[in-house]
């Protein structure tokens, strides 16, 4: 390409996601065996019928959902995840403290937008999820890699030993992606108290917290009023109600970051789309009782999985939880090449671990993310059985 | 605030059509005399029934309509937005060289992206529009204003003096906002020339081509293969579809940048809204000849805007077509003060031209912009009606 090339997108890895999908290209699946795909956390259901009935209705009979809305979001939805945060986190979050975006990813790439530039540093706990990565790259910023060890919690003291003066915020998943784990709340209050000791953000993304399976809040931060000077809280629609292709996300930050949220968003996106709004507030207001049946429905398949994987040689779990088993394998065939190798011989797409790890890790070579919520119960035992009759 | 704040990001202005909203905040407009509101492009109408009835079928029973899709687009989409436009301008004009996004912002967010990073220079005629200006300041680029005299239209020539090292694109909008001018064709392709022998990018933004009052290509930039080393076009469905609220926005580029722009896409969107999509799909497919009849309306209010202001005293078109009317006023009041004036005495919203212009430059206390397609020819008459009796 003769035209210039920005050196930072340049450098920037292509979507793992994507990449994923092309291994599929040319490939076909006989009927006994089809293709389990657990590779993106993605429902493959739509949205219950009251949620696509709302939506229809609004396409037919409200103007509105057809024209331009807030920059930061449709009022009402902006409410009501203050009430309802409010309420599940046992803080005081008000509706001007939360903002709409599309999707988290994006909610990721604003807050970040207003923290740091070009050559400043953002701490990211290995594995970390790709498009963290992958932003901060494009950004001109740099990843610095907080390694979590066996049993992929981190440590704020670890993460103290990192802290520069062009830090400017660490970043937490929990539940985490590609993890699994969900953070201890001790664990989220040293990384706070870390944070706001050293005047850089706590950025926690929140995207699977529906399937947590502790009851309770996950958390004490928002008790404390001093949240609002250091907690950007991040959060997806899209699980919770079958809403990713609609993409909507949030964020909860004090008003004056989100003054500077709204100029990003302004740019990238003017509004969120309107009918993923109406969509997003019409579950949060009517399907909480259906939502704590998919969370029934995901811890039964996280129990599936690890019982599957207890006695499965060559594979052992790491992480397990909400959407995700971030797993170890001694196959002896390194994660890139197993990745191809499984679509081809045994009908199953994963991800592998060097798409969450550093390049220099050498961990990342027998590690995978199985994104197991995408499957039922049966298709996890048969994941296992395929798994467990393959050779290398 | 005492949390890192980008310095960037806090140099760039608020938004700018936000900004305005709040003038409205406490004032009441009285029954005879209603707010007209010209200050946004944006439709007040939601898209015909068959448009809005497709979108309400495939929610309720399509289920891809509410998954992930891919990153660049549905390819039925992009796929249709290159047959249509390779017959529009002349050209062969292949699917994988189209990218659909979150709004026509986002793609151009995208594309700067691609090409260029914090410290790069971007050419931008002025006046210029505010989205364009407030990315390139919070991406840390600098934005080098091409002024373009009385007529509006940029010339080559001057811009060839601005590029320097640093220089990596110049951005055209046609027709143009705010300033209304349709660009000559040898306008487009001198700026073509100029972009290919210097190197560097033309961007092309034609959000409002369904509105050109000429007939026929705007311009022959795709009849040249020549053109993938030069030229990424911008367009928005928002306008022709009355898709405002649902952010489908395309870029036409090679390939290889395509590939860029999908990193960014990943990070920003994951996908487009997927019902956007649909819709756009289904405007293309379906509306072409209601799309004729709305141009025919805005065309009408062209005319209408050109004969209601040939005799305002002080107030004078400096350009008008597409959605607006770029005007001199000489009321003797700067346009910032006199915006805010004419919301609470003539119950007129309209943006001031130092919302367009660099800071230095003293024209744009004498400039305004009219979105005069949001309104209708009786709402043209009145608005010219208010302005006349308005006394500073």
């Amino acid at each position: 390409m003769s035209l210039p090339l920005n050196p930072a997108m340049a450098a920037t890895f292509a979507p793992p996601v994507m990449e994923a999908r092309r291994w599929l290209d040319g490939v076909s699946f006989p009927a006994d065996r089809p293709l389990l795909n657990v590779s993106q956390a993605a429902p493959v259901d739509p949205p219950p019928d009251g949620l696509r009935q709302a939506l229809a209705e609004a396409a037919l009979n409200n103007p509105a959902a057809h024209l331009y809305g807030p920059v930061l979001g449709l009022p009402d939805l902006r409410a009501e995840v203050a009430t309802q945060w409010s309420a599940a986190y046992g803080g005081a979050i008000a509706a001007d403290e939360v903002a709409i975006t599309q999707g988290c990813n994006q909610a990721f790439c604003a807050a970040l937008a207003t923290l740091a530039g070009a050559g400043d540093e953002v701490i990211l706990p290995t594995p970390w999820y790709f498009n963290h990565k992958m932003w901060l790259d494009q950004q001109g910023m740099k990843a610095v890699p907080l390694p979590t060890g066996e049993r992929l919690i981190p440590d704020a003291g670890a993460a103290s030993q990192l802290i520069t003066p062009r830090t400017r915020a660490i970043v937490l998943v929990s539940p985490n992606n590609p993890g699994g784990v969900e953070y201890p709340a001790e664990t989220l209050r040293a990384f706070f108290d870390l944070a706001r000791a050293k005047g850089i953000a706590l950025i926690v993304d929140e995207t699977y917290r529906d399937f947590d399976a502790r009851s309770g809040a996950p958390h004490d931060l928002f008790t404390d009023d001093d949240w609002r000077g250091t907690l950007i809280q991040l959060y997806s629609f899209s699980k919770a109600y079958r809403l990713t292709g609609h993409r909507v996300g949030a964020i909860v930050a004090d008003r004056a970051r989100l003054a500077q949220v709204e100029k990003f968003q302004d740019c990238v996106a003017i509004c969120p789309s309107q009918l993923g709004q109406i969509g997003a507030l019409w579950g949060m207001r009517n399907l909480s009782q259906w939502v704590a049946g998919e969370r029934d429905e995901i811890l039964a398949r996280r129990a599936a999985m690890s019982a599957a994987f207890a006695d499965l040689p060559g594979w052992r779990i790491l992480g397990c939880g909400a959407y995700f088993a971030y797993v170890e394998q001694t196959t002896g065939v390194a994660s890139p090449d197993l990745a191809k190798r499984l679509v081809r011989e045994a009908g199953v797409l994963m991800l592998p671990g060097t798409m969450f790890m550093p390049s220099d890790d050498p961990r990342a070579a027998r590690q995978m993310r199985i994104a197991f919520a995408n499957v039922d119960r049966q298709g996890i035992a048969e994941l296992a059985q395929r798994l467990a009759s393959w050779r290398a």
